[in-house]
C-alpha cells in the first residue's frame, strides 16, 4: 500500500509513526465499495484513481486503525475520506472481514507488499448506495462490472498486489468471472 | 420447523411433496430478520409470534427453496411472505449462509429437529430497513433487544432448536450477551 | 455436474429420482481436496480425472445429501467414494460452507449448470493427510498447484462451472494467483 | 487480556512497548483450542489455568503478532508457547478469523477489555490432535466439553470478556448449548 497517502496519524507525529512501522505491524482496514442490485447481487465495483508521483494508478479503500477506534468505526472513517460524506456504506453487520491482507515491506512473503511498512489490513466489501465522489486522495472514482474489475489490464494499474484482494472480494461475493 | 405452515408447493402437490419428504432432505432458507444501526451495529431482533393448534411460539423466517429458484430469491420471496412487501431486506451480497441448521425428523442428531422431514435449511441475519406487517402465517413481529432474544425465556417459546440458531447468530453478529 | 456418474439413490429408485428431479432442488455436497504444509497453507489440489462417454474432464468431489445424513457425513461418504477409503479427510469443524453452488438445469442463472437438474451444492475444502487412490468413478487424481488449477487450460477440462467454484475455493484460501 | 503474562516483545524494549500501547492499537492473535473427533466434531476445549497475582483464571492462547511474522506464524508460535511443542495444532488453511475481538482499556466498548493497551485480536478455533503440557505461562490444561465451556461457572473464572469470544466460537462450531 505504499502508494497511498499518508493517513491521519492519531497522536503520532509522522518522526513516531516512522519509527514504528520498524517495529510492530500496523493494523489497517482495506474496503472495496460496491454497487448492488435489490437482490444484494454485486453490479459495480469502485475503485479510486490515484496520480502518485506522476504515476496512474487504481486503488481500493485503506486506512490505519487509531488507537481506541473500532474496526466499523474506522471502515466508516476511511469510506468517508476517500468517497465523501453521502456515499452512505453498508457498514457490515458482521465484523467478520472476508480476508486478512498482510502487506510486508520485503517481496516473498505473499501478493501484498508496502515498502513502508508492515501492515495487516482487515478487508471487507462495503455496498454504498449514495453518491460517491472523489476527494483530496483521489482524481475520481470509477465504477467497474466484475468482469472488468478481474481483468489483466485492470490488475496492471493496482500496486501492493491489491489486485488479488479485488478477486478475491469478487470470489467471495459470487462474481468472479 | 414443524410448527411452520404449509409452504407453497412449487409445481408438487401436498401428497407428492409429503411421499418426497421420506426420502430426500429438502432444502430450505432461515433468515433472521435485524434492525441495525448507522454502523451496522444489530440493535434488534425480529421474532414472528405464531398460533399453531392453540399453541403461541416466537418463530424466525424459514420457507422451502422451490425448483428453478435462486436462494437469494428464495430469501426475498419468504422475507416478504412473512414480513409484508416493504419490509426493504437487505439480502446479503455474499451468498455464504453463516449457519446450515439441519433439521431431522428424529431428536438426537443435534440441536435441530423438524416432525416432519428432514431439511437443511441455510441460515442468514438480514437487516430489514422498512416496514414490517404480519401476514396471514404470524400474529405479530415482535423486535427484541439481543439480550431478550438470547434470553431463556424467549427459548422457551421457540421450537425445533430454532433458539440455537438464533443465539448462533447473534454470536456471529459479535452480540451475543 | 452433469458429467458425473449417477449416485448412490438412497431410498429413491432411479425412476422416482428423475422425477423429483424435474420439482425439486436437490441438495448437494461439492468438496475439494487439498494437501496442506504444516503451517495450513494450501500446496496442492486435487482434481478427478474422469471419462464420460469418451470425454476426459477433471472433476472436484460431488455427491448428494441422502435422507437422514447429515452434512459432515455426506462429506466423509462422498470423500471416501472418490478418494479411497485410507485418505484421511479432516472434515471441517465449522459447518459453514465457503461457497453454496447453485446449479441450474438452464443456462444463464450464474456459473454452475447441471443438465439433469437443479442441485444446490454446499462447498467445502477439504485437507487430506492420506494416500488417496481413484475409485470405480475415476481414473486418476492429480494433485496440481494453486497456479496450474487456476489456469486457463485446467478450467477448460472442467464442466458444470466447476472451475469458478475452484478458484473460489483458492481466493478463499488466499492463493488465488 | 490484561492478566496474561508480558509478550516476546520482538525488537522493542519494555519501554518501548509501554509507549506504543498508548498511540496505536496491537495486532493479536486468540486461539481456541479444540480437540475434534474424525467427523471434524468439536468435542473438548482446552482452556488454560493460570494464577496471576495469586489469582486463578481461565484463558485461551493470546499473543502478539510481532513484526515482519505472519498471522499464521503467530499462531504456531502463540500455541507452542502456551501447549508446547508436540501439541499438533491444526493451522486453518483459509486465513480468515472466525471474529475479531477488539480489547480497549475503557469498559464501555464492547465485550472485550484490556487495561494494559487497545488490542485488536484475530480469533481462530484450533484442533490440535497432539499432547498438549502447560508451559511456564499457565498452571494446566483442562479440557472441558462445550456445555462445561459455556457455562456460567467457566464465564466467572475468565477475564477481559474471553468467555464472550469462547461463546462465540462454539456458536461458529455449531456446538452452543
Amino acid at each position: 500500500m505504499a502508494e497511498l497517502p499518508s493517513e491521519p496519524s492519531g497522536w503520532l507525529s509522522e518522526n513516531e509513526l516512522e519509527q514504528i512501522r520498524g517495529e510492530l505491524p500496523l493494523l489497517y482496514i482495506n474496503a472495496i465499495p460496491v454497487r448492488i442490485n435489490p437482490m444484494g447481487e454485486l453490479t459495480e465495483v469502485g475503485l479510486l484513481l490515484r496520480v502518485d508521483d506522476g504515476v496512474m494508478s487504481r486503488a481500493i479503500v485503506a486506512g490505519r486503525v487509531l488507537h481506541h477506534e473500532r474496526i466499523r468505526e474506522a471502515l466508516m472513517r476511511n469510506l468517508e475520506k476517500d468517497l465523501g460524506g453521502v456515499a452512505l456504506p453498508r457498514i457490515p453487520t458482521n465484523p467478520q472481514p472476508f480476508a486478512v491482507a498482510e502487506y510486508f515491506p520485503t517481496p516473498g512473503f505473499g501478493p501484498f507488499t508496502d515498502t513502508r511498512q508492515h501492515a495487516v489490513a482487515l478487508a471487507f466489501v462495503v455496498p454504498v448506495d449514495g453518491d460517491c465522489e472523489p476527494s483530496q486522495n483521489s482524481l475520481d472514482i470509477v465504477w467497474l462490472s466484475p468482469e472488468e474489475a478481474a481483468s489483466e489490464e485492470v490488475a496492471r494499474e493496482m500496486t501492493g498486489g491489491q489486485d488479488v484482494l479485488l478477486r478475491q472480494a469478487l470470489a467471495h461475493c459470487g462474481v468472479l468471472p
